[in-house]
């Protein structure tokens, strides 16, 4: 049975892409409720200024808190040299930087060209390499707009290729393929996913992080899957990421994963209708907020798990 | 470039399942867009008996109206020896009739077992074979629950192979999978269909009807695509098929398979800017009914359908 690493980064991506701040004590109800429920590593936030993203203030408090829950994975998203200090000294156990592969969207959301960004990934994996063994983080690099871009439009598969080994050269243990956009389709998945392990090398390429702004999330994760994907991030009830309006999502749902991986025959080691009641905290948090997700109220189909002769 | 069919199932599927009667005239107007969109099939209706489902009462006159459409097959519904008199009598080019493989299920359905279904399907092939070539209707027996039941749970795939090729030896021109329940998982998918062609042969299984009930529905047309299937079953905005809250629904949504479909190279032949139009065809007649779907909402990707270099 292969086991498959699922990444909640609701607490960061979703609660990021809405206006209003989740209550510090909800978050950890939160957290430790998915922790409890068997989800392997959750990103409980990010070192983006406060002054720009508010919702994001408490992310040393809540690393300090989520260390404390059995068997769980805390990390954390940094967009530069500075926020990878902050991460490093609040004791993330991974640390993610996102490189946006739109060079266009790179300048735009953080003033840095391909040149800069790589210059900051190598400080970071610097920074990363001088820890103690028992306080260094898994430092990885989310490829961005690896799919497709709102300013751009279609991004170079040579340049993602190209700009991956980059990483790696620099000092990233891992790279990972972002869906920023909702623009990726399964074949576009397989084929990059494809290229880039051929570059960087078996280990280097684990993970996908998907949105579900087409409704192809799933099916996009199901083509990752097949290609070795072991890593997939998504977010409890598809909660924030949505510019559009009612039915354009955010991360894809982490339950329905959960029921495909789970139906599937996949080890995910998550409990699933407990998985599903997390959803109420949320509810109660920000009852305001749609959340997503077809299986919880669907429920699990009958005799589930079982086979028939 | 692979051409994949579309099937559109909402008049029929989407309207059985929902309380109201779309007025005659929405209907018309509704398949005249959808066959202008450039879909290839549209199941207008069935032949249930009015009295069990007035939402169809009309089907004969849709028949008779979307013959007149350019280049449309059009598809209908017979539950029974006495519908597929109906059916042929009325001009339908395509019949499918249900046949569920969870025995249960088919006696509280249509109170008849596997035994007396058959009968029923020989009888069909019978009369089918009967018509002159000119008005000789295709002939599909749609494998309802293949994938799991609500009364039963899940189903037995060797029995699904072995009441595949019974509906075959009984005249049938085709089977199709349906995923009546919501249940299906691409792995289940890709075993189910790679075994029932195996037994029935090449040309005989060529067409899946998913439900999304769950969320998996693209991943599982996905893991069907890659096993050879060619046609698909939709329903436009998802159309009806929820006996849940928000979120559970029907059908596949046409507008999200037609761009999985398109994005990945396939050949559909539908205009899907047009295609999206015509849901407000069914928002102005049925103003209360949740359409689904994320691609119309998030709209096309920028330069969708160009490469970068």
């Amino acid at each position: 049975m292969t086991r498959i690493h699922i990444s909640e980064v609701g607490p960061r991506d979703g609660l990021q892409s809405i206006d209003r701040v989740m209550p510090l004590e909800a978050k950890k109800a939160w957290i430790a409720a998915e922790a409890a429920a068997g989800v392997p590593e959750i990103e409980v936030g990010s070192f983006v200024p406060p002054s720009l993203l508010p919702q994001m203030a408490d992310t040393a408090d809540l690393i300090a808190f989520a260390k404390g829950l059995e068997g769980l994975a805390v990390a954390a998203l940094v967009p530069n040299f500075k926020g990878a200090e902050r991460a490093i000294a609040a004791g993330a156990e991974k640390i993610s930087i996102p490189f946006s592969m739109s060079e266009t969207h790179s300048l735009r959301n953080v003033r840095k060209d391909h040149a800069a960004m790589l210059a900051e990934i190598r400080a970071i994996a610097e920074l990363v390499a001088s820890q103690s063994a028992d306080s260094r983080p898994h430092f990885e690099v989310g490829l961005a707009t690896a799919f497709g871009c709102t300013i751009e439009g279609p991004v170079s598969e040579a340049n993602v290729v190209r700009l991956a080994a980059a990483a790696i050269e620099a000092g990233a243990v891992e790279v990972g393929l972002s869906d920023t956009t909702g623009y990726a389709n399964p074949a576009q998945v397989r084929r990059l996913v494809r290229a880039v392990k051929a570059e960087v090398g078996d280990g280097r390429l684990n993970t996908l992080h998907l949105h579900n702004t087409r409704g192809l999330g799933l099916a996009n994760a199901l083509a990752g899957l097949e290609e070795g994907i072991t890593t997939l991030d998504a977010s409890l009830g598809g909660l924030g990421g949505c510019p559009f309006a009612p039915g354009a999502s955010g991360n894809i749902v982490t339950e329905d994963l959960v029921f495909m991986l789970e139906a599937m025959g996949y080890e995910t080691g998550i409990d699933l209708e407990k998985l599903m009641k997390v959803r109420a905290i949320i509810a109660d948090a920000l009852p305001d907020e749609p959340l997503y997700g077809f299986t919880p109220d669907a429920g699990l189909p009958l005799g589930f798990g079982k086979v028939a002769a």
